[in-house]
């Protein structure tokens, strides 16, 4: 059918075409179906929406998705991407092969997938899981799609966690550990997507993190490593388009999970990586089988894909540190390396370092090098070389001026600290944006606290904020009290 | 937060914003997220999409489905709605309540859903299944919020195919002999989605289909039953929402099914019910313990709905009747109730309508009353009725004046007439829009044919379409034929 093509001005992220729906009755299409469009300088492919009231009978309107096309076009109807085949077959439980597999992450890079499709990817691979065999496949086509670093070191160390926890800033303290052991280490994080900071916020306090892969390659030359955001460079562009069909339903399937991860480590040219995976009441991973089969998996794909790949499973029941959201981690962080800072956090980052350490089969102890103030030194020159300000301190390190402190209403144990619930009332106070913002634990599990004692002290940049956080932090128990004998919550 | 909003001529089917990337992260949304808006005449809640392009920091871009918003307009961010927390339960396998189910057909309704969201539905209905008293809350609600017609009659037959067989057009004459039985048929049924013609479309042929719900009162009033389209009244607007997530994937799930048929039924206002299940290779159901386990779930359904429930398993493997396409069905149609045509169509409809007229408990000879002519007068009633001549003849019913006749390549035995590549020719050449083309069969499976023998026609209103449909014809073989002694189909 010959239409004349008109552009439209619609961000969307499919290459949505426009038809009247006599015209689409015409052709026989349906909303989703795709239809060829031959211009003078090839055929491209639309996928259809209709509307009687944008588009006139004999228009085709083409969103920028598309490109420029104008005139004169042949409209005929296409047959659906062979992916969404692999996609149904996925539905009926079908195992996909490797070629399979990357025609679906090939089409979803190009955003040649509706979101009803990239619904039931999703779907398909969280309720019919992924075989090993097609976690490698997976993890292959979507490192090869991505920007890679190459590195001349025969060890290039990494460490991913795969979070929920809340603080939790291992990162750069385990990275300046590792560095200052002469352990190649460029480290890419992400950002915060629904944690109140990611270890790319955490970082940008300090210095710049959207490095290019130039920059990173001068970081590292400089100092061993860097701690630089992993989306400046690239490195698994499919990823964010993925994860952005799974966190409507926040679903999270394994097999897509340790794929993305490791396929990102694959491009960052790691050759021995620790994972981290906590396991807990709260955490992503609840219990401690589920948490062996995922370190099983990460293991073998990982080794599959040329990788040495350590797991280690950690207490993810409640957050790592005092501080969370950006600058309150920061605290933590800078804390750590200069000798002082929570113990849990500085217990965590040593022992992970020198799993790490171990893994990469080098002699060193990683406690001796942050209690010697090497740690702290390779920091500062990474924060340095990144175009931070290498002489920070504490006291550049300010929270949000707004305040309030929770305090506990009864005397008893701090017998829980929720990871969500702490995240919640971090986000509402305006954390990852507002830097400022978070809150500050001041007890950890096990902890005898009196009625009337400070808990948490919640900060936001902005007083609308606070009182936002202070009225979600009221009526939740981000950090449960109990009286020592009581097994009755609350009497009815 | 405070943005200006402005109008966007975005016809998309969801309540979409856009907002500036910056904005996003100072609110912490991201795309598909929630925003409640606060307008001065209430709060909608809108989607979140992201444009830097279209849409200035400081701006909220709203779309038609909104209404028009404008102004400034203060934007928080809103949790999902409960339906979403209700899909990602039954991914889960969790079963849902009524209560919830009803949420979801509500916010499907209002088009509240994401793709992403309406594609997981529909997934987790195929993968994980319906029960049985969640088909039927599925049903209550679907049925609850589309219009309803109510008659005063005792008893309201009903007929219903799940179609997927070419041509089959047996529910025109069916309606024509129940309705001269004397019970009341106010049949409305679907134009074709996938298919060459629903019913609607061949009915459109003699006479106008898209009825209100008064003209199918008066229609019903003058002649005892209709042949109307039931799109023009409304009975299950839910129902295309649904269909328009299942068809990219060709997901069909049994649950949605039942509930989807029954309840335009319960809405019609029918107390006896007949469902046709064809079972066989190529059609929807392909073995006959499925077809029994379909048939159950619609008798247990209906029953809960309070219809009397009668379901039959009929040939599914080949096209009933010779024409595919909206005139050619049309001419089998006129021919049976003329007292000739295709005898496999003239015994289905007949054998159907005496097995619903005993549902019904009226004593009446379905095939006496298809012989004697009562049943062509009342059709000619009907039509009408509706609009249409009823003074219509076969000669009346000319298919596209384009066509070509696909001949037998051997000498041998029709062994498999195939519903899906029928189909697919049927549409090539134009089916069902050019209400003339489609394809007229001149064998049925187990005839003896010699080489060169014609096995069908293909017709069309245009040259272009007949040669595509030809050129496909000649690559697949809709109408296969064997030499009776021959085991080898090919050698290579």
């Amino acid at each position: 059918m010959r239409l004349a093509a008109v552009d439209i001005d619609i961000g969307t992220r499919s290459p949505t075409v426009l038809l009247n729906g006599t015209d689409a009755a015409t052709l026989g299409v349906h909303p989703l179906d795709r239809v060829h469009i031959e211009t003078d300088s090839g055929t491209v492919v639309g996928i259809v929406e209709l509307s009687d009231e944008l588009v006139a009978p004999g228009e085709l309107a083409v969103t920028r998705r598309l490109g420029h096309v104008e005139g004169s076009v042949e409209v005929t109807p296409a047959p659906r991407p062979a992916s969404v085949e692999f996609i149904r077959k996925k539905l009926d439980d079908d195992e996909l092969d490797a070629e399979e597999l990357d025609r679906i992450v090939r089409d979803v890079r190009e955003d040649r997938l509706s979101d009803v499709e990239l619904g039931a990817y999703v779907c398909a691979m969280y309720l019919n899981g992924a075989s090993l065999s097609e976690t490698m496949h997976l993890a292959e086509s979507m490192a090869a799609v991505g920007e890679t670093l190459t590195w001349d070191d025969e060890v290039v160390a990494d460490k991913h966690s795969i979070g929920g926890v809340g603080g939790n800033r291992v990162t750069p303290i385990l990275v300046s550990i590792v560095a200052a052991a002469g352990v190649t280490i460029p480290k890419t994080s992400s950002r915060a997507v629904t944690s109140a900071a990611g270890t790319a916020d955490t970082m940008e306090v300090f210095c710049p993190v959207a490095l290019s892969a130039d920059e990173i390659r001068a970081t590292v030359a400089a100092t061993g490593g860097c701690l630089a955001w992993g989306g400046a460079v690239n490195l698994s562009p499919v990823d964010d388009k993925i994860i952005r069909a799974e966190t409507p339903l926040s679903l999270d399937p394994h097999g897509q999970l340790v794929a993305s991860v490791l396929s990102k480590k694959r491009s960052a040219g790691s050759t021995h990586v620790l994972v981290d995976i906590p396991c807990g009441e709260g955490a992503k991973v609840t219990n401690l089988n589920d948490a062996r089969e995922l370190a099983s998996d990460f293991r073998r794909v990982g080794e599959h894909l040329g990788m040495t790949l350590d797991c280690v499973v950690t207490d993810g029941s409640a957050p790592i540190g005092r501080g969370v959201g950006p600058v309150l981690e920061a605290r933590d962080v800078l804390s750590v390396l200069s000798g002082s800072g929570p113990g849990d956090l500085r217990r965590k980052s040593v022992r992970l370092a020198q799993v790490l350490l171990d893994c990469c089969d080098v002699t060193a102890d990683a406690a001796a090098i942050l209690e010697s103030g090497e740690a702290l030194d390779r920091f500062r020159a990474i924060v340095a070389a990144q175009g931070g300000d290498p002489e920070v301190s504490l006291s550049d390190l300010v929270p949000g001026r707004f305040e309030r402190t929770v305090t506990a209403r009864d005397d008893g144990v701090v017998t829980h600290v929720d990871n969500g619930l702490v995240n919640d009332v971090a986000r509402r106070a305006g954390a990852p944006r507002a830097t400022g913002a978070g809150l500050e634990l001041h007890h950890r599990v096990g902890d005898a606290v009196g009625r009337g004692d400070p808990l948490y002290t919640v900060y936001a940049e902005a007083e609308g904020r606070l009182d936002e956080a202070v009225t979600v932090a009221e009526r939740v128990e981000a950090v449960r009290i109990r009286a020592p004998d009581e097994t009755l919550i609350e009497r009815l």
